[in-house]
């Protein structure tokens, strides 16, 4: 099973695509950030690019499923209005695609990849990079982040997590699908 | 100029359509409201169901701009934070059609509606169905708020307001004209 996992933020938006097997094996496939505020201050715009470059993310690696940080609470209200609209927008692209989601709170990842509720940024990275034997240093916690809801999705998951690619083969309805089932119905961007 | 006012709310979304002329004289084109969340209690596809019923809304009646009224603080967190998932999904609805969004404050639009920036929701219906000619009376004040920030932006927008319609049909760029230029490009759904 493919597996998105999203890490929305008001300034940069996160985003890690990782393939579990049914032996729970995990691979990565991409991993990146969507850094909209440089390219527009104004929140409409920025919206636009993280909706897209998402899409243009699902579109390209094709998961089976998505998985999101529930939204956090700790911060001030300003930050934590510009990073729902931002993760609105990324939960729409999923779903257009038929990506079904799943929620998971910052604790229940922490836990899950580290083995601490309380873990670091730092402690996070460390082990995303050595599960998915990632080599290159990076500042962008925020993908790591991605990765690490995703390693959660596939490791602790409920009834969809940890399928075989097998069964992920017979599956329908999925975007996958749609795509093998009607190549030429699929816009390309 | 046609405007597409959008009052987004967790539970439901307003829209109204509206068209301004060069002697700034008001008519409606259409309103009312997603209720979404009637259908699909989770969150994901209820921004789904926004996202598609704005697109139709914009679609169907081609609007040159939109209005949204600015984030509202006053409300619980929890709720301010879905209404902000609803309301980055209709802003990119808006961006994705390339029609431009000018956000204004609660207390501006009551001042232009109804003279009264703490003007009741009954005041702002009953100015919006007056200056409209809406003589039905509804229960959504959802719907008639997104009215009143259309005329807001009608009567006191920016640079773009109040253009006439011979100018609207000479800008070039926006969604309406894109469709005028394109007809078989545009994907009917």
């Amino acid at each position: 099973m493919r597996i998105l996992g999203i890490d929305p933020g008001s300034v940069v938006c996160g985003y890690g695509v990782i393939e579990v097997d049914s032996a729970r094996r995990l691979q990565l496939v991409e991993y990146g950030v969507v850094e909209a505020k440089r390219q527009f201050p104004e929140l409409p715009r920025r919206l636009e690019v993280i909706f897209q470059r998402i899409t243009q993310v699902i579109e390209r690696t094709l998961p089976d499923e998505a998985a999101f940080e529930e939204a956090f609470y700790g911060k001030n209200v300003q930050s934590l209005l510009k990073l729902s609209h931002a993760r609105g927008v990324a939960m729409v692209a999923a779903t257009l695609r038929q990506v079904p989601i799943t929620e998971y709170a910052a604790l229940q990842v922490k836990q899950c990849v580290t083995g601490k509720g309380r873990a670091s940024k730092e402690q996070v990275q460390f082990m995303v990079h050595k599960m998915l034997g990632i080599s290159e240093s990076n500042p962008f916690y925020d993908a790591t982040d991605a990765l690490a809801i995703a390693i959660t999705h596939a490791l602790r998951g409920g009834a969809g997590a940890a399928r075989s690619t097998e069964r992920r083969a017979a599956k329908s309805g999925g975007w996958a699908d749609f795509v093998r089932d009607n190549p030429d119905r699929v816009v390309k961007r």
